[in-house]
C-alpha cells in the first residue's frame, strides 16, 4: 500500500505504481498520465468553478463520505489543489464535541451551508449519524428507515432551494471486511492513520463490518432518489482523485448553467390546497376578559412561564414560539407581555423582516435555522417561516411549486426541533374585518402608534380572502401534535394575550 | 417600597405614590403626571428611532448597568413597551455559561453587535467581569485601571466605527451600603427578587459594598472619556424610567443626526507615520531551497503542526493565522500546505473578499472577530484585519483618521485574543518587483493560473511605493512579542513554504 503524506500532493505522485483500479475497472493509473490529465481536468473545474460563481445561481455541496482510510483527507487536499480557494469551503464536525450538542444536530449545518456561488466540502455530513446508530444496534430497520426518508426529502428541498449535492463514497477493496484498523503509530496520512478519522467510535473488525453494511444499505435505499450516491472506489490514490474530479466537473457545469424558471402570475382567486373544514369561520371573537381578570390572569401566567423556563428541567429543552396573525391582531403586545416573563439572558425575539443579502443567498428556512435558540433558551419570532406560505404566497413573491413544498419542509423542520427536545408553539392572532379598520383608523389617529401603519397594511386588508385562504392551509398543513397551532380569538387584547400566556404556560407545564 | 410586577407596566403606575426621589431630585412623581410626560416622550423617541433605521448612519447600543434591585429588567421592558420592537435587540449574558468560555470574553459583545440604524440593549456588559474581578479582590488597582484605559479605548474605536453608547448606571439610595439581600421568596420583579440577578456571585453585604466602590471607581475614572457615564436614580422607578427614556432620546436624535465627514482624496505620495528604519530593503529574497531538502522540510514542518494542533495542550487554545503579502507572492500555496497539516474537522481557512451587507453595516473587525475560533481550532485568514492599513489606505477606502487609529485597534483586538490564550501570528510574504512580474506573466500563460490575475493586480503594480511604504508602518506599529510578524522572503516559493511552516511548528511548540 502507497504511502501517503500529510501534503497529499509530492508524494501522491510516487503512489501511482502500486496496486489498485480506477473507478472504470482499468489498469493502474501511472503519474504522468495522472499529471496529464489532472492538468486538463482542472483547468475545465476551474473554468466551472467562475462560472459558478459568476452566476450565483446554485450552490454546490459535496458529501465526501467513506471509511476512514479510504483517503477523505487526501480527496479534499486534492480539492484544494485544484480549485480556486476563495470560493471553498470545509465543513467538517467533530461528533463528539459536547459544545455542538447545545443545538439540535442539524443547526451546524446550516450555519455553515455555502452560499450560492459557491461550493462546500462536507465531512461527517448528516449520514455520520445515521450509519453509526444502525452500525452500533442503536437504530432499528424502521427508525433508519424513516431517517433516510426524512433525509432524502431534506435533500430534495436543499435541491430546489438551490443547493446541489454530490454525494460521494470512497470504497475500498477491503470494504467488504470492514476497512483497515487504526494504527497511530503509521505515518500520518497513511490508510492505518488518515487525516480524518471520522468512525473513532467504530473499532472492532466486527462494528467496521456492521458499518459497511449499513453503509451498503443506505447506498442502496437511496439508487432512485433525485440525489443519488456516487461510488468511488479508493485504493489507487490518483484514479479516485481523477474520479472525483470528474464526478465534480460535471456537477459544477450543471449548477453553473442552471436557470431559475419564471412562475409566472401571483394567483387571483383564494383557492385552497388543503380541503379539512375551515376553522377561521369557527372562532369566537366575541370573548373578552374584564381588567381585573386580566391582571390577575396575565400576571399569574407570567409567574408560571418564568417558574417554567427557569427550572432546572428546562436546562435541557428550549422553547421555539412563532407568532402570526392578521395586521393590527397585537402580535407586538402580545410578544412584550410574553418576554417580560422570560430572563432577558435566555430569550431573543426575532422580528423578520426583509432578508439580508447572507439570508438571501440560501435556502429560505436558513434565517431561521440561524435563530434557533441553545438548549435552555427561548426563541421568540415575531412573524417567521410561516411566511412562505402566508405573505409570499399571495403576493406571489414564491413560485407555486416553492409555497406547496414548503408545508412539508416546514413540518420536517419542526420536527427536527421536537426530535431534539425543543418545545415548539405556534400562535395565529385572529381579527375580523370590522377590528381591523378600528385599529387602522385608531393607529392613524396616536401619535405613538403612527408608526405602526403603512400602505402595505392598506394593500394586505384588500387581499383579505387571499389571506384567508393561506391561514386554513397552513393550519389545515402544519398543525400537528408536537407543534400545535394555536388560534387566538384577538378581537379583544386582554383575551388574546391571556389566552396565549396560559397556553404557554400549560404547555410547558406539560413538558417539563 | 414598590412591589413591581414582571411585566413592569401595569403594576409600576400603582408604584408612584411610593418614597424616592426622581432623577433632579424633585419629589415622587404621582402616576397620572408620569402618564402625560410618558406619552409625549413617546412619540418623540419613536420618531428618533424612526430617523435613526432611515438614515442607518450609526446604531445605538445602551450599557444598562447597576446592582441588582435596581430595575434593569423593568427599564429594558419599559424600553420595549415605549420603542418599536422590530428595530430593538437586548443582549443579555449569563457569565457563568460555560459554553461561552469557548471564545475569548469580547466574542460574543461582537457576535450580537446591532447594525448601523438599530438600538441594542446590552445586560451584564464587559464592564460585568471588570467590575467582579475587582469587587472580588482578583484585580489589584493597577489590573483595574489597565483594563479601564482598555476598554475606553475600544469604546473609542465603537464611537468612532459609529457606534453610539449610552452608559447608564441605575444607582439605588441604600447603594453605599451595597444593595439588598436577594430574596428569591420575594415577589418576582421586586427588589429583593429582581428580574435580572446579575451580580449573583455577590453575596454579602461586605461584598456588596466592595461592589459599589468598585463601580463608583469606575465612574470616576472614566468622567473625562468621550463616552461617559450617566447615573440615573433608581429609587423611584417611574422618574427612573423618564429620565432614562429623556437620556435615550437625546442620543437617538444625536445619532440620527449625524452625517459622515467626506475625508478627501486619497494619498498620492509614500508617506511614512512611523520613523523605524525600512525592513523590506534587508530581506535576502535570493534565499532558496532545493527539492529534497524542501520536501523534507516541509513534511517535518507539516508532522510537528500536525502533531501540536492535536494535542491535549492545544485543547484550550487555539491559532490565529493571518497571511498578508504582495499580490502573486504565494499565499494561496502556502496556505494550502498549512491546512493539510491540521484536523480539517479543527480548521477553516477565511478567505477575506468584499464585505457582505451585514458586515459593512458594523465595525470593520466584525467580519473578524466572527471568524475567531473556538478553543482546540485553528483560523486561518487569506488576508485580514491588515487590509484597513493597506489596501484601504492606499486605494483611499478609508479616511486617513480611520486607517491611522486602525493600528492601535488592531493591537488591543489581538491582545484581547493573546489574553484568552489564543495563539496569534502574522506573515508578510514578500517578493519583488522583478519577481512579480515574472509570475503575473506566467500566469497569463498557465490555463489553471489565469484567474489568478486580474486588471486589478496590475493596477495595485503601480502603487508599489505606497503599499511598500504601508507595510513598513504596518510593521512598525503592530509587530508585538505575542502577536509578531514574520517576514517571508518569497522570490523561492519552496523558501517561503518552509520558513512559514517552520516557523509555526517552533510558536507551537513553545506556546504549548
Amino acid at each position: 500500500m502507497s504511502e501517503i503524506g500529510l501534503d497529499g500532493r509530492e508524494r501522491d505522485m510516487k503512489g501511482g505504481d502500486k496496486g489498485g483500479t480506477d473507478d472504470a475497472g482499468g489498469s493502474a493509473l501511472d503519474a504522468d498520465r495522472f499529471e496529464a490529465e489532472a492538468m486538463v481536468l482542472r483547468e475545465s473545474l476551474l473554468n466551472a468553478q467562475f462560472d459558478l460563481a459568476d452566476h450565483s445561481n446554485r450552490a454546490v455541496l459535496i458529501l465526501l463520505n467513506g471509511a476512514d482510510g479510504a483517503g477523505k483527507g487526501q480527496v479534499l487536499n486534492r480539492l484544494y489543489e485544484w480549485l480556486d480557494p476563495r470560493t471553498l469551503a470545509t465543513l467538517a464536525y467533530d461528533i463528539n464535541d459536547r459544545r455542538d450538542l447545545r443545538h439540535p444536530p442539524a443547526w451546524r449545518f446550516w450555519r455553515d451551508l455555502p452560499q450560492r456561488g459557491r461550493i462546500g466540502i462536507m465531512i461527517g455530513s448528516w449520514y455520520h449519524t445515521i450509519l453509526l446508530h444502525r452500525a452500533a444496534g442503536g437504530a432499528d430497520k424502521e427508525t433508519f428507515h424513516a431517517r433516510i426518508a426524512e433525509t432524502n426529502r431534506i435533500e430534495d428541498m436543499l435541491d430546489a432551494e438551490r443547493i446541489t449535492l454530490l454525494k460521494l463514497w470512497l470504497m475500498l477493496d477491503d470494504s467488504e471486511t470492514g476497512g483497515t484498523a487504526i494504527n497511530p503509530a503509521a505515518p500520518p496520512g497513511s490508510r492505518n492513520n488518515p487525516l480524518v478519522r471520522e468512525w473513532v467510535e467504530i473499532d472492532t473488525k466486527k462494528e467496521r463490518k456492521r458499518l459497511m453494511r449499513a453503509a451498503r444499505e443506505l447506498i442502496r435505499e437511496t439508487a432512485d432518489c433525485r440525489v443519488p450516491w456516487h461510488i468511488v472506489r479508493a485504493d489507487d490514490p490518483l484514479a479516485r482523485d481523477l474520479t472525483v474530479g470528474r464526478r465534480l466537473l460535471d456537477t459544477l457545469q450543471a449548477a453553473a448553467r442552471w436557470q431559475p424558471v419564471p412562475h409566472g402570475l401571483p394567483p387571483s382567486r383564494p383557492r385552497r390546497v388543503s380541503n379539512t373544514k375551515p376553522v377561521l369561520p369557527t372562532l369566537d371573537l366575541t370573548q373578552t376578559l374584564d381588567k381585573d381578570r386580566y391582571e390577575w390572569e396575565l400576571a399569574d401566567a407570567q409567574a408560571r412561564i418564568f417558574a417554567a423556563t427557569q427550572s432546572k428541567a428546562f436546562r435541557d429543552r428550549a422553547l421555539v414560539v412563532a407568532f402570526e396573525g392578521n395586521d393590527a391582531a397585537g402580535k407586538g403586545g402580545a410578544i412584550r407581555r410574553l418576554r417580560s416573563a422570560l430572563n432577558p439572558v435566555h430569550m431573543r425575539v426575532h422580528p423578520i423582516g426583509a432578508p439580508t443579502d447572507e439570508e438571501r443567498a440560501r435556502p429560505f428556512l436558513w434565517r431561521f435555522w440561524r435563530h434557533v435558540p441553545l438548549r435552555g433558551h427561548t426563541a421568540i419570532y415575531d412573524r417567521s417561516w410561516y411566511g412562505r406560505v402566508l405573505v409570499e404566497r399571495v403576493e406571489g413573491f414564491a413560485a407555486p411549486a416553492e409555497w406547496q413544498r414548503a408545508y412539508g419542509e416546514i413540518n420536517d423542520f419542526e420536527a427536527q426541533l421536537t426530535r431534539a427536545d425543543y418545545i415548539v408553539h405556534k400562535f395565529w392572532l385572529a381579527i375580523d374585518e370590522d377590528e381591523q379598520l378600528r385599529r387602522f383608523e385608531e393607529r392613524k389617529e396616536t401619535p405613538h402608534k403612527r408608526f405602526k401603519i403603512t400602505d402595505e397594511d392598506w394593500r394586505n386588508r384588500k387581499n383579505w380572502p387571499l389571506y384567508a385562504a393561506a391561514v386554513e392551509d397552513m393550519i389545515a398543513l402544519t398543525s400537528t401534535k408536537a407543534e400545535p397551532w394555536t388560534m387566538v380569538e384577538s378581537n379583544s387584547k386582554r383575551f388574546s394575550r391571556v389566552k396565549i400566556l396560559r397556553t404557554l404556560a400549560d404547555r410547558l407545564e406539560v413538558e417539563l
